[in-house]
């Protein structure tokens, strides 16, 4: 989907409540109203969501049935989009595999993303109970984009690798890159080639570009594989690009303009 | 209201759905019916409960319910409580943030809980929202109690210390011990002496007695502070003590035998 829509954008949909333009937060059910008018006007050009559910579970029961509206939404539209929970889960194993049921068993949960974001603080079993989908991802967190990254990631440990570095060497070995992925922080794109060391195939969720600052050709530059291997976010500076009743509007000429870099880097790389 | 109940022992409402009693299975809100019993069984002799969100989760909305019932009953029974929700979460500022909404502001989202535990992974910004409430507490992973704890929490960084006892160092700066604890998993009780190093007066919240096969004793023993600065969590050995219409004597039974041993430990220790 990423080749036919020529674009590795993912649109984050952090729909901060305090945050939606006024005329839509009149509305019955604001989040999903704003999730609805951004997916369609914005679909054209990506083709990956990420659903961060802090922004939901905020919100109690409401939120999580605005999630679970979203959701069913993006998948009933039969537009090929691959779907993310950004929900940052890991605990021991019995409790792990009740996280992976939420995200991934529809006739339980009602829910059906095709990943998850994990934490890898928990080891192994934090994070393969996730693994026993098919077609199902992790996405494991390794060098993530904010400033507290440095105080346990970066920590050298005694074989010379900084400790990002462990959990990328370690949890390759848990999966495949047909079920695992990595969120890598695009303010580190300098790091990206070190990660390509250890993980040449896997895709990465790279966070970070936009308001936080990290710049999409260096994220390039470091990253891309021959199957592209990028998923590249933007979340407020797309969804949040106008408050006014024009906002689907703004967000989809972000999402267009995203595109047309993505595309140009495509081309160069001779992958489409 | 340790001292008054002579306990330091916190329930684990894991409420899985798949083992709750059969009576039960057939009412309405299964999850809700099963921790009301258990909570009325236990609480004379509990003062800590954790409530896994992850079993709720796992039901989707019709979950999201249940645990909200079962917080708000429990908030409404009168009894003094500590309220966990054991949530591992954690992500960017931002993000953090609208996690800290979702437990400590009941006016937002229905829930009020009196600490969530947090992975660290992500560092500061991922933790310090939640030290922002006054009398909330987040409670950090430390060292966990499943295997996957030997993956990274034991890597042996270059200053000579393990990455949990960076995490201890470091983290202890962001808060204090009014309101932060960690999670030290009971089946490395041998490492308390160290975590004690580390954060002599904050409380620990220790899983893995029971099932997990963790000793009370060796807890008590390496862990212990004036204060108590413990709570020792049991999850399935109390709750599915019996899968019988008697399920809510046999778990009460078992948290008086809990009780018991903790309180000739207090007594020993000359706390009460």
């Amino acid at each position: 989907m990423m080749k036919q829509r020529r674009s590795f954008l993912c649109v984050g949909l952090d729909s901060d409540i305090d945050k939606l333009p006024e005329h839509i937060r009149t509305m019955d059910d604001p989040q999903f109203e704003f999730n609805k008018a951004i997916f369609d006007a914005t679909v054209e050009f990506t083709p990956v969501y990420k659903i961060n559910t802090a922004f939901y579970e905020a919100l109690g029961i409401k939120g999580w049935q605005s999630l679970e509206k979203t959701v069913s939404y993006i998948r009933k539209s039969g537009k090929d989009v691959f779907l993310i929970a950004d929900a940052k889960r890991g605990d021991i194993g019995n409790t792990s595999k009740q996280y992976a049921r939420t995200f991934f068993e529809k006739n339980i949960s009602g829910l059906d993303f095709d990943a998850v974001t994990v934490a890898p603080y928990m080891g192994i079993d934090s994070v393969s109970p996730f693994l026993e989908y098919d077609g199902k991802w992790a996405i494991v967190l390794a060098l993530t984009s904010n400033r507290g990254a440095d105080d346990f990631q970066m920590i050298q440990s005694k074989n010379g690798k900084y400790v990002f570095e462990n959990v990328l060497e370690t949890s390759a070995t848990w999966g495949t890159a047909e079920n695992m992925m990595y969120v890598i922080g695009a303010t580190r794109a300098e790091m990206l080639k070190t990660v390509r060391k250890y993980v040449p195939d896997h895709f990465l969720l790279i966070p970070g570009v936009g308001v936080q600052g990290g710049s999409l050709e260096e994220v390039v530059k470091n990253g891309l594989n021959s199957e592209i291997g990028l998923m590249v976010n933007a979340s407020r500076s797309i969804i949040f690009a106008s408050s006014g009743k024009d906002f689907a509007e703004n967000s989809r000429f972000q999402t267009k303009k995203m595109q047309n870099e993505m595309e140009n880097h495509l081309i160069l790389a001779k992958i489409i």
